[in-house]
């Protein structure tokens, strides 16, 4: 088998066979097939796309590429959630206690964020003594025992989707929903989830813009899913605005405190019933997704999921009375509220650009080599559609800096008050279960 | 600038800037840029295309990537002939002589051959004596003395062409008529071309297949040359079978000196008058195409033509005799001829097969480091449309091995008798003069 030919097959529009996909993927991962095929091959992919049977086969040659987590000394249908990121999403940490309390084991293994803010670990580590390196045996004891246990990435998982990934990143080949598609799916799966929901975002802060392209990834990865015998659903989420009030670490676990109580912001606390119902139903908890959201406001009203979430930090060294008292987390020296310079309606709060106002206050990482600090970030006041006075306030600018000049010129550059009346965005956009 | 910026925007069916262009040609050249980028961006043009100006900014870009030969010395326009290669084109050496008998002088740089036959500069080492190497100031002095001179590859020429070719060979992205146009047209203008004239081979022997390719190939090669000032014709002439009857170096300098005399074959002789009244015209000898026409007739029929190749080999070291007593070239030990198994008429001589059967006799390089018996090949003895008789010899085959089973099965599967009449093929397809 020779690349060349593999490269023009696909450039032609044919279908590759499982074969000829397990020889690149394992060609280029140990280093017998060069960048300059691969990328000319993303390329082509990228034109010509991939068949649904394709699809999945690159996904699975991309998990056996590297190390497997092997979850099976946990009882129950592992579920696995994944977001395709935005600004200001807590969900995590309450949609993990809220489903684990409803019977569903969540073993999870998350990441360090690159972006406007840190990632579940860095948000974590906002809780005195928090840590999260587990031995093996020590993490499917916490799960079984308390049904929730969130460990730091570990073991040599998909280095062909790494590799790769780092290459379509410099040879503009990273918006392919094949490609996109199958390099989370490969992730999701070498970590050992029976079971995925997917929270595809959409929207200025989104990575994909349009309801179209959003739609065409969702039913990528739940075909994927599904054809590797992993049940897959999705949701599509509103992404032009950042999710909940909270964007920079400290402030988002109060919120996914909050939200664990009932009492987060209303888009934050649907999207995690929305869906927590998927992953009670496709964990077996449930057979339909109504009943799952029953169980779900259940647990929460019962405060049985705030009781696992107490657990799951004690269990993980952390102090849990910061359940109860949330001022026990990282502050900010300063609080600063920016306030409107006109009357009307909020019309836009471009995520991105809000979401980068946080990254310049300290809340995320620019580069790989930058430090957080978990104590700062934003609390918006008002969201699209909220009706706004001169001088009320817009955002709360939690810092321990007062050279906020260009974080404050931001703020005011990407929330738009318009005069006319404006609805708020419709949060869930679609749901889809096959 | 940034590479990947560029990648995306050829990927986005966006025209490329000179600026664009001349960076990603210089940067690699130099080794700047890697060729994984590289190799994506040639893709994303093989499937986006390029627009006229863009060609015209790339091959002036090659241009410049490297040594340019001045021919500024010779008196003229210089006129340079590209064919897109075939089997058993002889057509060089009689052209050059021909056109030079008009007044256009030759200064011609040439390759050694990959493929069925040896280069050009192969072919002339069949006379004995025969040297290739004459410093630029003999060059020049020759050119204007005789009108004619031929030598082999010398200086850097377009060394971003020859790293850009190595690199798409292996990464399936040779089939693109922008970089192919700008690789034939940039290695002619480096060599010091003042004009241009094209012959598009097409038809199984071809690297086009179809009229639709050629003919495309041709229209976007005769526009890069005008567009960058040089005076540009282009012909597309069939390679359904091999052209002449010569397939092999002695045979075939002995077929060009037959055509200096008007004795060539039919296709060859009509062949060498249709190209070199393009290069009369663009050489400024004459300003229709039939009176460049009845020019070269002429100087044939004269016998001019014949006399300047006699004072071209002589002036670089050769025997001239061999002229006037062709069996002074390298002979063969045996002449073996393969006879019709059926009466009718030649169907098809496949032209790419016949090609290979004459390179595994040594007429040509398998590699770069085979060597070439230059007195072996075969000469057809019929062609397509020719009325067979059982019996009748098809092709003589040269060789100094007894061991040609396999050259002989290779014949008889490409050659194929249909009882039917078939007509010849039209040897001239199409004329492109702007």
């Amino acid at each position: 088998m020779r690349m060349v030919d593999i490269i023009e097959k696909k450039r032609n529009g044919e279908e590759l066979t499982n074969e000829e996909i397990r020889f690149f993927v394992n060609g280029y991962t140990k280093g017998d097939i060069p960048d300059y095929q691969v990328s000319a091959l993303m390329m082509a992919i990228y034109f010509k796309d991939m068949t649904e049977r394709e699809r999945a086969d690159l996904t699975m040659a991309m998990v056996e590429s590297g190390d497997k987590i092997d979850l099976s000394q946990i009882e129950g249908v592992k579920v696995d959630k994944h977001s395709t990121g935005g600004v200001g999403d807590t969900t995590t940490l309450s949609l993990a206690a809220m489903v684990a309390a409803c019977g569903v084991p969540v073993a999870k293994m998350s990441g360090r964020g690159l972006g406007h803010t840190g990632g579940t670990i860095d948000k974590l580590e906002a809780i005195e003594g928090f840590h999260v390196e587990l031995s093996n045996d020590q993490f499917v004891k916490q799960v079984n025992d308390i049904k929730m246990a969130v460990i730091g990435q570990s073991g040599n998982l998909t280095p062909a989707d790494k590799k790769l990934y780092a290459l379509r990143d410099v040879t503009g080949t990273v918006p392919s929903i094949p490609l996109i598609a199958s390099s989370i799916m490969s992730k999701k799966i070498a970590a050992g989830a029976d079971a995925i929901v997917l929270d595809v975002k959409t929207g200025d802060g989104a990575f994909m813009k349009t309801i179209e392209e959003s739609e065409a990834l969702a039913h990528a990865m739940v075909k994927i899913g599904n054809n590797v015998g992993r049940k897959t659903m999705a949701i599509i989420s509103d992404m032009s605005q950042p999710l909940g009030y909270a964007i920079g670490n400290a402030l988002e676990v109060k919120e996914a405190i909050d939200t664990l109580k009932g009492e987060g912001p209303e888009d934050l606390q649907e999207l995690c019933y929305t869906l927590g119902s998927q992953m009670v139903v496709v964990g077996g908890k449930a057979v339909t997704i109504e009943e799952a959201r029953t169980m779900l406001e259940g647990v929460v009203q019962s405060g049985e999921a705030l009781e696992i979430f107490k657990k799951f930090i004690a269990a993980q060294g952390g102090d849990p009375s910061v359940v109860d008292d949330p001022s026990l987390l990282p502050q900010a020296k300063y609080k600063i509220d920016v306030a409107a310079k006109e009357t009307g309606y909020i019309s836009k709060m471009e995520a991105d650009d809000i979401g980068i106002a946080a990254m310049l206050l300290g809340a995320g990482r620019a580069t790989k080599e930058s430090t957080i600090d978990l104590s700062v970030g934003l609390v918006l006041q008002k969201k699209v559609g909220d009706a706004v006075a001169i001088g009320d306030t817009l955002v709360t600018i939690h810092t321990n800096d007062l050279d906020i000049e260009k974080v404050i010129q931001k703020l005011y550059a990407h929330i738009i008050i318009s005069a006319d009346k404006v609805e708020a965005p419709e949060l869930i956009k679609k749901v889809i279960t096959e």
